[in-house]
């Protein structure tokens, strides 16, 4: 592989488009692996983008998310929180934290995820989860489950 | 801490803007550690920022470094690859590779670095590492030891 793998409307040089995830609801989301990342550096750093007006999964997992926004805007709520994000913001996704990104209607959102490259699988919403999540009118109205 | 830390012009809210390291030879690059590494994901992520004209420390480490340029263009040099760098393209820095990224003349060169919370200290150059790279008549124009 060349030293460096250049960047074009979204995409790489030798970085396959995939799919977000096989199973789970979402929408309009896809994902790409921009370093796989090795024993000394064991973090997985990928970029995922959900076209204007699609969400990722609504999910929860013993592992924590590094993100930046490198595209457009949206939503994402963590925990209870809601919060408007745009180019460049951070977030970081506590463990456990119920989590999900929302594109804005008219624009992407494509960010920049870190993960440990050794992981739990995301745990989805049982129905005594949403209620307790639907607790919160704002919350309610946000997810998409 | 809020769930998202606004980004603005290139800072962040909570981010202090530091010096790049103490000690080796640099000119006009500034350090934000955006996510500081935890116990299950140890992996630390700057953002540097090289002023126009300036440079960062020619040296290398066994830690492996992944980095995505977030703003601007210059070059840099990977064991003895020169190569341009403009927005978005991904660098993956070997262990031992002597590696040094200039900003351009009228651009600066922001980037996104990862490492492992846990590494070993850079190397700078000795002479005879210096004459070994200028075998190269390109990489003995670029260096800035």
């Amino acid at each position: 592989m060349s030293t460096v793998r250049k960047f074009r409307d979204f995409g790489w040089e030798d970085v396959p488009v995939l799919a977000y995830k096989e199973g789970g609801p979402y929408k309009g989301v896809t994902r790409q692996v921009l370093f796989e990342g090795e024993e000394s550096l064991p973090a997985q750093w990928r970029y995922f983008e959900v076209e204007p007006g699609g969400h990722s999964t609504l999910e929860r997992h013993a592992h924590i998310h590094y993100v930046l926004i490198l595209r457009g805007r949206g939503r994402c709520l963590v925990g209870e929180d809601i919060s408007d994000i745009a180019e460049h913001d951070l977030i970081e996704v506590p463990s456990l934290k119920w989590h999900q990104f929302r594109a804005a209607e008219d624009a992407p959102l494509g960010f920049l995820c870190l993960v440990s490259a050794t992981r739990d699988r995301p745990q989805l919403p049982a129905a005594e989860d949403l209620a307790e999540l639907s607790r919160s009118r704002a919350v309610a109205d946000f997810v998409r489950p």
